[in-house]
């Protein structure tokens, strides 16, 4: 039998995508104000690294047109890094413009997804953000590039992602010089098996680098896979406040894993994560009145499994329950 | 890095509970019919293994008290095993009679929460159900009996339950003769460290017992708990249709890990279980007519990872996911 917590870590950066990939799901487009009320929780709470909007054509996306003014109000003096993503060398320059901290590159590990994200191949994808990286290097050496792969564990369009696949992309990556590289499962069709796996396959390949994953809660598997990627020594997740961020092939499934529950389950397997759950349970909790809807999230139901009860509350029938 | 695999099971049983543990908590008296109806349904897509009912007081559980009648409508020639909860010789009596194939007696690790439960001390639960053990015994000895251990990870008033608990019971669990024993953990409050650790533990120490996983996903961690106990060789799980069965103290939050979700996770994995999945979805998407409330499930709203969608249907806003 092997030992289950061999690899795990001590301690955890949770990185809340709420601003960027919860955000911008949501078909009512947010007032800047509630937007920066929502990171300032956060930041209240202790979450130290944010990816707080995406700087992508209005047009496109118009959830995120207010990305460089909701940068600029964020409290900026307590030591959080913010990040963004962004698909080309226009939405670089605005987020290196607005003073951000950390860039995300994405491109799609499946071609289809590529396509139908990006409207271009993988490959022409990953030269277009060659030059962003050269760019974004020459201009601001301080901030960081994580390149971000999505559709890392399957596409909804081509099924299976081989893991040579990943590989191919993750070399890129490196040679554009890369330190940090997320794992994206896009569309939640990741089971722990396979991330745990997968990621051990990667950084067999490629110890050097600082493997992240982004995980999505479509099928439930969420924190399952979280587990996985703890076991094989992973210490970076994306997460969004209340689980936002949906799926666009399945109204009504669950987006991101939530970061409460994800910051549950971590303090409850004694993982440190500077966060304090309660203030984050707290700032969760307002997610319904800025969203106009109900928020997918356990520990706000469910409570953390510490919050004990007081015996006298007891009403179980009598040998009923197992 | 350990082999996250390496003990992790080729072929699974999943147990069936909605008709004990999904059922028990529905305010609204569920007609026999429709019962054996979602029994049958169950049978169907392959279930061979069903805790049907539990034989108590009606008084105590007013739900439960058509028990021997749904026994003898279900079908009984497609070689299931139907099982039953029961909390004494009255229950035994009437089990016997109705022909159940296999018995659960259920204590409580945790003394106050078996006092809420059953009303008296853990050690007093346990001789009595010494009494109905041997009376199975004598009176019908291919009844198989099941030793299941309420709160094995955790209490909801005394919090932690310590290892040498569990220990202690399974002790008595296996002097009455029981060579399957479930850790149930009734309010959902392990996470899956805690679980494999555990399951390791007692393993170690009774090598030769069968030892059964009933989890519930009260704080979101049922599937992350299930897999943390395949990864150290567990081979049979509860799980109950649509994830229904809620938890007493915390109304709204989520019951029993769903089957279809834990059979969807363990197909992914390549683990075999006999259930014809798509079958499953059918049933558990019939439930919230019978129940009059949706139900608690992933991958009746975010569909299979293995369903795939034509490229024709794409509406991702450009540059937008990740």
């Amino acid at each position: 039998m092997s030992d289950i917590s061999a690899a795990m870590p001590r301690h955890v950066i949770v990185t809340d995508v709420v601003g960027r990939d919860g955000f911008q799901d949501e078909p009512r487009i947010i007032p800047t104000d509630e937007k920066v009320r929502v990171i300032e929780g956060l930041v209240r709470a202790g979450v130290t690294s944010i990816e707080v909007t995406s700087f992508v054509h209005p047009k496109v996306v118009p959830q995120m047109a207010d990305a460089a003014e909701v940068l600029a109000r964020v409290p900026r003096d307590r030591g959080v890094t913010y990040s963004a993503l962004l698909p080309n060398l226009k939405g670089a320059q605005r987020a290196l413009a607005a003073g951000i901290d950390e860039i995300h590159l994405v491109v799609s590990a499946s071609e289809s997804h590529n396509r139908a994200n990006l409207n271009r191949g993988t490959q022409e994808s990953l030269d277009q953000l060659r030059e962003v990286a050269e760019y974004v290097r020459a201009e601001d050496p301080k901030v960081a590039l994580v390149g971000t792969i999505a559709t890392s564990f399957g596409c909804p369009f081509d099924g299976a992602v081989p893991v040579d696949r990943l590989l191919w992309v993750i070399e890129q990556f490196r040679a554009m010089g890369m330190a940090s590289i997320a794992l994206a499962d896009t569309t939640g069709m990741a089971n722990p098996l396979q991330v745990g796996q997968t990621v051990a396959a990667v950084k067999q390949r490629f110890p050097e680098v600082d493997f992240q994953l982004h995980l999505h809660n479509t099928r439930g598997l969420g924190l399952a896979n979280a587990f996985a990627g703890l076991q094989v020594g992973v210490t970076r997740f994306d997460a969004a406040l209340g689980g936002l961020g949906g799926c666009p092939f399945a109204p009504g499934a669950t987006g991101n894993i939530s970061t409460e529950d994800l910051v549950h389950m971590l303090h409850e397997m004694g993982i440190e994560t500077g966060i304090d759950l309660d203030a984050l349970i707290a700032e969760a909790k307002k997610l319904p009145d800025i969203v106009g809807h109900e928020v997918e999230s356990f520990v706000i139901k469910g409570g953390k499994a510490c919050d004990l009860h007081p015996f006298e509350e007891i009403k179980i029938a009598r040998s009923a329950a197992a």
